[in-house]
């Protein structure tokens, strides 16, 4: 079914993605087309591109695709006719859902939830999930008293209270006001954009390996840890107190910041000491890559977060959270369609891949072949890589510096292999969970050549 | 193909809608579902629920199904093998579109693009539209000065500044954080949830049939324009300027609140005299349903606004604007998917539907046979109904007090017709583009007979 190498014809973009950017620079800014695409000839780990380029994809479009390119099962999906109605009538889910809406939901994202949490809200997208996991986090920090609020429709408390929720420098949540607010990777995501008052804290800045700098590394995280506690009572006093602390598991969009399960333990108690709700934002890492099904499951305990939300591997976006975080009243938590139940065939599907083809078991195995990789690398290249890092084939690299980074990126593509750049010198790998040890050996030999020639 | 009359088995919600309710809230608050739905059995106007229920929709998904249920042409585009690889691989739109992603937009919405505007930015729902038409406005606001803007991420001015968005009470944009910073509707939706320094102006309050009011009206509508020309200063001089003013050409969850052509002409060159972008959001009015593809369409003018955002009935969200709205660099309006390519290839089949039948011109004809039977109700029972009024088949009506209203939709709804409410006492009338006038008098005898029983 799938290719077995890449196959280049023309450079990165090539002449027919140079016309088509030229015709859609017509109706929309260009700024951030890499290459147009011919998903039909794409197929597993190999995306082709429309000038006939065939590149292993290792960024899988920003880390959305679970089970590679046009997998047949998800083919079979749409060209079953018991699920054409899924399809073609989209329902506004939050009033009228289709008839077999429980059972699917039992089927396919409960039968993944994680641990201590038996509530779960669909959407569309991971802003969604996350405007509306603060949006409870809100309601839930609040004793509602619906008689007394009509005032917060002109924004004066009691109604619409100055609350806030702690986010961590490095962090990405998504790009809508509410969730930009908690966004702080780069300036131009939030340039020109009004913002809100609420806190941030450092996140640690760790070094790797981490298991040789663990004295360094642990100091460094309780400096973090001490850090968010102080906010959380500044913001207190000046009368905006923190509802919720929001957190990646790994800081994906920042640049792959790493910390250790101990560190999460301690940000989630310092949250339920101080009465806030602990959200962990698991967009990027939840779906399998990091070697488990959510990457909270690392740390060990089975009471992570008060909510954990998701989206572009999971196809759907939501959240899962407590019985706590329950709103206490229907249309609270509300939007026309929240969610799309066609997405849900679909992961149905990868659900069923998964679990049949043991791909967080594959994952753990390539994501050691590329890590260990990644370190002979950087041995190799002292002076252009350093801190590989990673878990499952959630991996990062960093270069020497933005500019070295982004030459890599391009040459490597010029070669053949799709990468994703991050933070301000790290090149991500966010392969699809059927990327095989064979894949990884694929890409890292490539990547030494480009290396080598460097 | 469609049904022809409502068919009535248990009263509604029935034992298995009942059921399933129960099952679906231990998963989730159920406090806003209505009954559950027979999506396979649905056909056309007429929404067959998991009773067997069949009931004539003029709801529509909260106005959002263009064609009517399970229409043979969206059929179709599933099951049409070239279609297969748009519905598998979601692509990020914004860095690696699909080669044909700019002949699709030409081809669909661009050709009913709003006049005066050339550029397009396809988004996921109508939230997502509003939330990045404003940072659309926010960054045309402000000449941006990148080099010096890093303090932004420690939000503070010279990167974040305090830019508002002028909104109107009664409006309804969405309920991201954003977005409910606009949103003006219900208490409910604003409850608990922290807000932005925004000015609220008056919309204006109408009296029906607009004909017979003109004078009364016209006064109204000025005293609004006055007082948002005050709120611009205003702000101005709060250090908060005003960036973009946003309106629907009728105000929709907010209890169908109509405005002349005058006053939006009017309230574009208050925003134009004082450099504000002017932001007409036609998620519920745009789409076909007043009888024009776009409700601005009615305000006879060729330069209606700077951005006009859709979603609902369009099936994909995004946003039109003029060339000088248009970001000066990629990323700035950004997210993992930008829209979906598949929702596109439906409304590719639902143009042609609306071209081929002439649904803009059944629209018309069957929402006057509509108004013309609600303004025969009120005069038959002025002491239940009043302000009859609509566009096309987006009609509304008042009862005389919400539980009126509330027990009214129950009523009508047992006897096979779906409604909505909105504002507080409204009744709103959504139904498809298919919607024709014999559908019309089947809604209309039925509610009669409801009101000659109240
Ligand atoms: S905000 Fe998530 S789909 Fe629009």
């Amino acid at each position: 079914f799938e290719y077995d190498a890449p196959s280049m014809k023309t450079p990165v973009p090539g002449p027919k993605s140079q016309e088509l950017k030229k015709q859609l620079g017509e109706i929309q800014n260009v700024g951030a087309i890499n290459f147009f695409c011919n998903y039909e000839e794409s197929r597993g780990n190999y995306l082709v591109d429309a000038d006939g380029n065939r590149m292993l994809d290792l960024y899988t479009q920003i880390s959305s695709v679970p089970i590679g390119y046009n997998h047949p099962a998800l083919m079979k999906a749409v060209t079953n006719p018991n699920n054409l109605s899924a399809f073609v009538n989209r329902p506004a889910l939050g009033i009228l859902p289709p008839e077999n809406f429980p059972e699917k939901l039992i089927e396919t994202l409960l039968s993944v939830a994680p641990s201590g949490m038996t509530r779960l809200q669909t959407m569309a997208c991971g802003s969604c999930s996350n405007e509306n996991a603060f949006k409870s986090m809100f309601i839930w920090y609040r004793v509602s008293v619906l008689a007394c609020s009509y005032v917060c429709l002109f924004k004066q408390a009691p109604g619409c209270p100055d609350l806030s929720i702690l986010s961590f420098m490095g962090g990405f949540h998504g790009r809508t006001l509410g969730c930009l607010a908690t966004t702080h990777s780069k300036v131009i995501h939030k340039l020109d954009i009004p913002s809100l008052d609420w806190p941030i804290a450092p996140f640690p800045r760790l070094q790797y390996p981490l298991e040789e700098f663990a004295r360094e590394n642990s100091q460094e995280e309780a400096r973090c840890l001490e850090e968010v506690e102080d906010l959380i009572v500044k913001w207190r006093q000046k009368g905006k107190p923190v509802a919720g602390v929001v957190v990646e598991p790994i800081q994906a969009e920042g640049g792959d910041n790493h910390a250790s399960s101990d560190f999460f333990i301690k940000l989630r108690n310092i949250a339920r000491k101080h009465g806030c709700a602990f959200h962990a934002d698991e967009v990027q890492t939840g779906g399998g890559a990091t070697g488990k099904f959510w990457a909270h499951e690392h740390w060990g305990t089975d009471d992570p977060a008060d909510i954990v939300s998701f989206s572009k591997k999971m196809l759907s976006g939501g959240y899962y959270h407590t019985d706590e975080l329950q709103p206490d009243k229907g249309y609270r938590i509300f939007n026309t369609w929240m969610g799309d139940p066609s997405k849900n065939l679909f992961l149905s599907e990868v659900l069923n891949i998964i679990r049949r083809e043991n791909l967080l078991e594959e994952v753990t195995r390539s994501g050691k072949a590329l890590l260990q990789g990644l370190y002979e690398l950087q041995t190799q290249y002292p002076h252009l890589l350093s801190r590989a890092r990673g878990q499952g084939t959630f991996c990062a690299i960093d270069a020497r510096d933005d500019v070295t980074r982004d030459n890599l990126l391009l040459k490597t593509r010029d070669k053949g292999v799709l990468l994703g750049g991050c933070g301000e010198r790290s090149i991500r790998f966010r392969p699809a969970l059927v990327f095989k040890e064979h894949h990884a050996h694929q890409f890292l030999n490539i990547f030494n050549d480009v290396l080598a020639e460097y």
